[in-house]
């Protein structure tokens, strides 16, 4: 792609350096931020830049958050001893979107991958340890991604606590509900199968 | 989506406004930044503000340009009276990709489109006129999209060019090169039957 303008071009260069987006997008993206009000690329570059100065992560659950504590783990009515382990804040998101369990959660930053480099210290796995070590958890929920990725991290901490002796459970992967069987990917249809649960009648029959 | 920042939250919102950006790609995207150093924050940042700042447009052709005349319009190799009318500086780009032409361009920035707000008055044409008034027009070439608003514009600029006796085409609609005619859509094949050009014979056979 060449452009008339170096201006131009370190613009479109430096926006397609984000996921998932070309330097097609990005020139798009980018002539749009040229025709609207001077105002949008100004409110649209400060934001981003104080969200970067100034963003600061709860002290416990390492989550995003404007105080030192995050208001989940602030909140006396959630069960402290209940922790839910995820990658980052758009699983704390997902979970609390379902309104079903009061929990605190442990951000991990993300997962361990060592082809993108991360390892299990770029990860706040020392620190849920120090929790545990502290006794401040009974529970351990790990909701973490059904990926490589994921299973290896997720396989990784549960022998890190392991001789604290928590019940750690990890969320249930099966068939979603709605879905029809004859759809569903053979590695979950099996799992589901193995890992069935007893059929309460009060769900479906009374 | 709730958020448990108020920066989150602005950073999102405002990368939102951005065409085609949803907020659950926004957030992605902004967490991605989050996750890189600092200074690809300041990098995009500084890029996008001092682009909307400091922008030029060519004084002739109303490309984007980072001189007062762009490097098109001050090529004296090119033919000044042969004018190609696009809407943005990215028909520019792909029109002078094909290497075909060493033509002038004269950008509208935009269509014709009331549904947007956009009237004739907000595009360049004056200034085209003012070019054909001074004679410094030959022949013009249309390549505006093949839309209800690019066919409203065009017939508009023709209207008001027809006093002035130019040689005025538009470029040929039809079926791309490698398509097979069973896939093109009706109103395309329709075009290009009526459009049918005289056979060259060395295209195809010697």
């Amino acid at each position: 792609m060449e452009f008339s303008s170096k201006l131009l071009e370190r613009a479109v260069d430096e926006m397609s350096q984000l996921p998932g987006i070309g330097k097609r997008t990005a020139l798009r993206l980018v002539l749009h931020l040229l025709r609207q009000p001077d105002r949008q690329t100004k409110r649209l570059t400060t934001a981003l830049q104080s969200l970067r100065e100034d963003i600061k992560f709860c002290s416990n659950c390492h989550n995003v958050s404007d105080l030192p504590l995050c208001e989940i783990c602030s909140n006396p009515k959630r069960d402290q001893g209940l922790v839910c382990v995820v990658e980052d804040i758009r699983d704390v998101m997902a979970i609390e979107n379902t309104g079903q369990y009061p929990v605190h959660y442990h951000v991990l930053c993300g997962n361990n991958s060592p082809m993108e480099g991360i390892g299990p210290r770029d990860l706040t796995i020392d620190s849920l340890l120090q929790k545990a070590q502290q006794g401040k958890i009974q529970e351990l929920i790990f909701a973490l991604s059904s990926t490589m990725e994921g299973d290896t991290t997720n396989f990784y901490i549960y022998k890190q606590l392991q001789p604290f002796n928590l019940k750690m459970s990890t969320i249930a992967r099966g068939i979603a509900v709605g879905d029809e069987l004859e759809y569903a990917d053979e590695v979950t249809l099996g799992r589901s199968i193995i890992n069935r649960i007893p059929f309460e009648g009060s769900l479906s029959a009374s």
